[in-house]
């Protein structure tokens, strides 16, 4: 079990982890290495693996549990690590969860599968999984309709905070979606409900006005996880507008990052220079870059690192 | 005002009216009027007009005035006419309302605008419309998720019935959807809840099956309403077997009028071919017959009147 | 080696196989052989085992293999077994596709990855796959939009005929569909192109019409697996009328089980009262089936049980 | 006629205009006129009304007509105005056309229908639009999947080029889109096709690596035009780092205001703080500002002008 388990008071970074593969598509597990430590040094305060951006619908189940194993054994109890967990069979979501959380993990995060499309048939599919898999395996929703096409109302989430007590977390990823952030919180504090962390996704692209409506922190895999952490510190420390300031110069290339499908690719491509992982691979059908894609990226960059030395 | 206003106890075969063109595209009234009088001859209790099957976001403000007047004026008071008034705006909605109910209609019928995602949002976007309107306008709530792209829980339903009195009718054709149909009974039963008109869509499709499970009619625009007409009396009278033995008759029709898009082709050719409108023209952009078409459509009535000659 | 390699000159049945399992949700490999033979029995010339029908996305890896190597080693050389392999990764797709056709495989059907969005994109993906697998592997195209939310165009189904002599088939169900399937025909002679086999799909909702236009034959699931086989010889005999009032009989149930989502809890509920399995179970989230289902399957059942037996 | 047609010459900075309404959701007139010099005062190049973003399916058809002469009698010679007429009815679209074209318009934009699905589909559209508007009204296609639906392609893009003189723009904002628009101009470029005018959408989110990458200006709504018309006319003069430091200072609010829906409630109420309108209405069903929203913006506002502030 966990050392860290997953909690009402998780916040900070917890950064959505990449999966490093060679030039020919095989896993790469020093790289996975490498990029934990990688991580570990920008100062993250957790993991989440095997997410969407982690290409996990393209490992077979003995790479997954390869790359599971790997993290959690390179982490150690050094930070918690949330497993992504999300199927089209809650078999399979039982076995991956219960697999996760012997190897150590600080819990599990589960997006519901397509097609529910009322408020009751999404309760019920969580309810359904919840179930199964008992109050001891701290979950995190992850409330993604743009990828999953599935819509769940502020209504859904309080009534699964209300009946399940290891619902801890909520990754909100609604977009747009802060009207749903501040509803999540007001909603929550007027009826005296348990109070969970909330953590951001879509890349991070309103991280500070987030936090300034309640968000505990980001859950994301922006490449340059130093930010996300200072920024995360700073409004702890009661300090947003240096946090927005710093978040403002980065913002160029986060929004760049933020494009679905080639985002994940340029992401890689980031760590890859940045000399956390070997190569920027990403599996097929996906997306590469090309020459135009790749002297953009680099001009992005220069232009974030003149304005962060320009700072001083 | 009408004579037959919609309401609670409404049932039959409202027939969703085609509107009829020129093979130029000008509105036909003298077809409209025909056309109306073969509904009528047909037997069906009450007309819907101006439906999306009515090519309604193809018709200038001028000629949706033009159409409805005219309908309205050629039925009077032998039957109910339900007005469809969804659009875009609240205001269009509210004023379209206003003029139907003016002119003698029996009600409205009102499908959500595209976008709403959570039960909450359909709610809110119902209670909005319907406090405009006001409790003395007669609504039917329609149900039809693979148009709009709306999905309406049954508690949604039931909660629109609870806090508005003029939601007298729901069309129902969410497919498939018959266990939804059984639980607006059900769950309505239970809760002592006021019992309103259930009509069914899609091309009546499930027709006899929708009617075992509590449906008090058909909101559909089949080509031959006789059939729909003599299947709803003949449930009512407690015949479901002789009910089905005639569906069954038409269903092979009935089913390739049910694919969308150049369904609404195939009906006007009929209509045609039984002399109540006088051209099949569907505005552009839009389905249009070609030769095969035209021939297949042609074996299956001539099969189809073969098996009623058969049958005697 | 299959020693029936699916090619052009393929038609008839190729039934979608159900994948059975026990009550409590295992693999029930006993009913995956009883109900191989129960298909056999009624005729059909083929199988599609792990389509989406076979609920191949909740199957393990381990599963997926067991599944496939006790219906290949059951079947043997009685009939040729299409392997459904469309997978999210490219690596996936190949190495089941060689898995099946070393365990003797007669071809593999592969459907497109989602968010494909123009012709371009979905001709790119086929090619990446085609490529990858070799002119060896003979593959059918599944066109299903309603199910895989990507559109393909006719003339992209021409560039992959003429681009790639492995693609030997199309199952065609798109909906409505019937235009096209006469375009891909129509086109394809004009052309001078080779001429592939089209087998349809949709439940065969649209069986008598498509086989008019050029079909030859079915892929699909239905639970009387008889009357398809009985309509497909019909027709290849020049008695299109005697196929049609056969398939009209069926027509009921059948447009009963075209249901998406329950109509799989349908389909194995009729194959478990017909003796071929012993379970109708399907796995969670899914379909079940309620009293009130229940009795609406008997009732139709014994309606068609009715007509059977009034045609003598 | 217009003494400003639209042409493959055309670039810079056309705006989209908002249509001003009054607290009561009349149209403001007055404030169309303010607007209209404010946007002038700004520097843009051209006007886009009624688009989606100026509310047009909430118009009545005397309202659009209203609209269309007040902008179109104000702006005069002093800048092109494109009108959008995007309809359901290709009739509808033909009427505004020549309607707009009569009173002085610079050229239309035209969006495709939904429910088109593959190239040949879009094009088809297009090439029966076109052909009933004729080659003396300057068409701009608007390539917004997001809203529309359509996926269109490079290739459609530039079949319609090659067969309409008239198709003398494009508004691109697919997302993710820039390797489309490197596409669009690289495959037009290798071919030696016709040069069309590109501006970009999706508010201005990638403008300078769109600049960068080929497009002529931007057309879209922010409520500091005056930074989108700096902007393209730094990277005119070839001075990219300077226009990008420029934009980046405003990309804050920016990506604020590309919040899809309640952007469009974000851009009014800039508009009206800075004396360009009245009232800040959104006609219903619509977004409204909350408390914390207009904090927010106040917040974000108040951040931009301090660092334009000490940008001296």
């Amino acid at each position: 079990m966990s050392t860290n388990p997953l909690s009402e008071a998780s916040k900070g970074v917890y950064i959505i982890a990449a999966t490093p593969f060679t030039d020919q598509g095989e896993l790469d597990l020093a790289s996975t290495d490498s990029l934990t430590e990688f991580y570990l040094e920008q100062g993250v305060d957790g993991f989440t693996i095997l997410g969407m951006m982690g290409e996990a619908p393209k490992l077979t189940e003995e790479e997954t549990l390869a790359v599971m194993g790997r993290v959690l054994g390179r982490v150690g109890s050094r930070a918690p690590v949330v497993v992504g967990v999300s199927h089209a069979s809650n078999r399979a979501v039982e076995r991956l969860s219960k697999s996760a959380m012997d190897q150590g993990a600080a819990g599990v995060m589960l997006a519901p599968v397509a097609n529910l499309k009322t408020d009751e048939q999404v309760y019920n599919y969580y309810a359904g999984v919840l179930k199964a898999l008992g109050p001891q395996i701290p979950v995190c929703v992850q409330d993604f309709p743009q990828a999953t096409g599935v819509h769940m109302s502020v209504g859904v989430i309080h009534r699964l905070v209300d009946d399940f007590s290891q619902v801890v977390m909520l990754k909100h990823e609604d977009f747009p979606g802060m009207r749903k952030l501040s509803e999540v919180r007001e909603l929550s504090a007027a009826a005296g409900r348990r109070r969970i962390s909330v953590l951001v996704g879509n890349g991070g692209l309103f991280l500070p006005q987030e936090m300034l409506r309640g968000a505990d922190g980001a859950m994301t895999g922006f490449a340059y996880p130093e930010m996300l952490v200072q920024v995360c510190r700073l409004f702890d420390e009661g300090r947003p507008e240096e946090a927005e300031d710093l978040f403002d110069i980065y913002l160029p290339l986060l929004r760049h990052e933020f494009q679905y499908g080639i985002g994940l690719a340029l992401r890689k491509e980031t760590l890859k220079r940045r000399g956390a992982i070997r190569s920027a691979f990403v599996r097929k059908p996906g997306p590469s870059l090309n020459a135009i894609d790749l002297a953009e990226l680099t001009r992005l960059t220069e232009r974030q690192t003149a304005r962060l030395a320009a700072r001083g």
